[in-house]
């Protein structure tokens, strides 16, 4: 037997229970001894009882990280007829899951557009039992888990001394690998690989085309101001933190002039995202070539036309998922702009029209991150930026604490009204 | 006086009449005899008392060619405090205007997102009298007109060679750079430049980051299937047939493996795209690698269904611009596809949910085609597809007839009852 929280339909209702240790019930799948598992805001959706159809408890979590204890036959050595996929795994091997099931083979796996796998199944569902748990049963581990030791391609696979590195990060650090460092990555990624973000990165005007142009289309060249980027990130929770840290790291890294807005009703939740600029820009030195400022809702606007003369920003990230975030996004986007939307929307209808939308000329991206796309990405940033990852409970840090499952349901509780930061479960403390 | 096509409110009121030829009211101006003006589909919002707020008469039309008669004293020799743009025209010289004024010097214009400048001015509108006349005041002629002698800064011109082949253009041919061919270039352009369309062109998997990745995301290679790029025009109209071509050219010179649906009810604009497609297809001879099937809406699902095994396409090309054309476009298009609409829309909602966006993870750009940025990747098409372009009223042609004002009424009835294709109005017939 082991302990699991698990959630009670059709709200609140959390208990922590002793259910069997799963079993291998498919040859691609493993058995993961949790190590840590997070508590995540969209944990809140079951839990507050605004997912429909919910009708059976289920085991809590979709963010945990642990040891391979068991694997299925088709990891086996020797196994036939699958992909290297399945080479890549072995018992004692320490893991790190995305918080969606990929199978690692499909037209979408392939692609690198994993969240959207064929097989695709969220952990801490009724039928794929999540990660507050002391074992987890993994369905396509092949494809689904990560592995941080470096799997046996030695094409793929991490150098010894970035393995040791790997080694000595603490799991509460490897834990955000799980969703929201990607998440942020993801948002962050999309907004400055837009080719309407182009032209400010390359001094070029629109369009760029790899051939066939026969004149230059613009004879005025480009200004210092035009190529200063102008984004703002709507939200700072836990995922809306890792886009900025994301978004910084990757401004410094090419020397791109920018002014970044980061916005939150929460003071709390701004003043964090403040320590962590500090942290960075002065970790970054002489180097930095932009300003980050914290604001509240309305005055983000103003902020936003005193910076660009009423022009916009070129970016917005969008990290919250509701209606009203999405209409401050269209409210503070220049034309031509582009919004990122990585926030988990429920099914109210956009609001915007198709006039709005033409008028402005917007770009838009929607949708999941595909975590186990944008693990190196995301895992290279988190060995770089330790100062801010690293962390539990500091000014800075983005997990606050670390708990025992026998406060399970009072830190939903707290989580759910706000009292609490982003909270990790330890599942055998 | 000149001869002019007059729109009167509040709808379907066509008059022919004289009024005075424009003068020079501003420096920047130009005044331009017009060589050949079109009738475009957007013209029949005015036509029909869609467009709020129209009380006045406004001389009709967006698109037109001509000659440049007068020019403000910033073109003047000698005239100091203005850029380069200044210097590009003369009187004499033969230019193409597009669909809308830009100023060419503001951030928008710098960028090449000429069509929201802040200036930015519809002809054929009340403020800024129209094409379908003799003469027509060009506002900010420096960064509205394209100039086909080339222009005096060397390094932005044509050769020589070039300048004489474009010299040999027929009128019709040119006057389709005002608006329709520049906006499904632009179509296809973004519809093959989005970076979640790169992984199938490049044949590694997203994300493509330029640097800081410490593994490749996925283990298992790209199949061949894979590779091949399933694209759905939705709408055949003039703009939906340039895109088409645009779109086919772009495919044939990289060499991408294609399949596409062109999706229209009217089985006359069907037709003239399968006879455009086998013209082009056999132009190219054996290099081609791919399929073009038209159909209408219906069919168009089960069509892409077939083909993908249910995934659907990586792009839908919205050329149509209403709600029905955006509905059809979410249902063919595949997780992480994108759709580019360069429809005119109205103000009605998106019929999308945020959490269909976010379930699909679709990709979006809307809006206005910014044609004078456009010009040299259309006019370089043009120049090449003058098998497709270069004819009036054949099988393939895009302009199905040239007529004078004196039928002009009668014109903005047929084409408003579908009873015409494209018309192109001569103000000397």
């Amino acid at each position: 037997m082991q302990s699991v929280v698990r959630l009670y339909p059709p709200a609140y209702d959390i208990r922590v229970e002793q259910i069997p240790i799963p079993k291998l019930e498919h040859p691609d799948d493993a058995i993961v001894e949790v190590k840590l598992a997070g508590l995540c805001g969209s944990d809140l959706h079951p839990y507050r009882g605004t997912v429909e159809g919910l009708t059976e408890p289920s085991v809590c979590g979709h963010e945990f990280i642990g040891e391979v204890t068991a694997l299925g036959t088709h990891f086996h050595p020797g196994a036939t007829g699958r992909p290297n996929l399945y080479a890549t795994l072995k018992v004692g091997d320490k893991v790190v899951s995305p918080f969606t099931v990929s199978c690692g083979e499909c037209h979408h796996c392939r692609i690198g557009f994993t969240s959207r796998c064929v097989e695709s199944r969220l952990f801490g569902t009724p039928h794929t039992p999540g990660g507050q748990a002391q074992y987890v049963r993994v369905p396509h581990a092949g494809g689904t888990l990560y592995n941080l030791q470096g799997i046996s391609t030695a094409s793929v696979g991490p150098d010894e001394e970035t393995k040791e590195t790997i080694g000595k990060l603490a799991d509460s650090s490897l834990l955000l690998l799980c969703d929201i460092l990607p998440t942020g990555v993801f948002a962050a990624f999309q907004a400055l690989n837009h080719p309407k973000t182009l032209p400010m990165l390359t001094s070029r005007p629109y369009p760029q085309s790899s051939g066939g142009a026969l004149l230059e289309s613009v004879a005025v060249p480009l200004k210092g101001e035009d190529k200063v980027l102008t984004i703002a990130i709507v939200g700072l929770g836990p995922v809306g933190v890792c886009a900025c840290i994301a978004l910084l790291d990757m401004l410094y890294a090419r020397d791109i002039e920018f002014r970044i807005v980061a916005i939150d009703p929460t003071e709390i939740r701004r003043k964090k995202v403040e320590a962590i600029y500090a942290r960075i820009s002065q970790a970054y030195g002489k180097q930095q070539n932009g300003h980050l400022e914290v604001s509240d809702i309305t005055a983000s606007k103003e902020i936003v036309t005193k910076w660009t003369q009423g022009i916009g920003c070129n970016s917005v990230l969008e990290i919250v998922g509701n209606t009203s975030a999405l209409s401050l996004a269209y409210e503070l986007v220049r034309p031509f702009g582009c919004i990122t939307s990585v926030g988990v929307h429920a099914a109210r209808p956009v609001p915007y029209t198709g006039q709005q939308l033409y008028d402005k000329n917007v770009s838009m991206d929607f949708g999941r991150c595909p975590v186990r796309a944008m693990f190196p990405m995301a895992l290279d940033l988190l060995l770089r930026r330790q100062d801010v990852f690293g962390e539990v409970g500091g000014e800075t840090s983005l997990v606050e604490k670390i708990v025992g499952f026998d406060v399970a349901a009072k830190t939903y509780d707290d989580f759910d009204k706000g009292r609490c930061g982003k909270v990790l479960f330890d599942p055998w403390k």
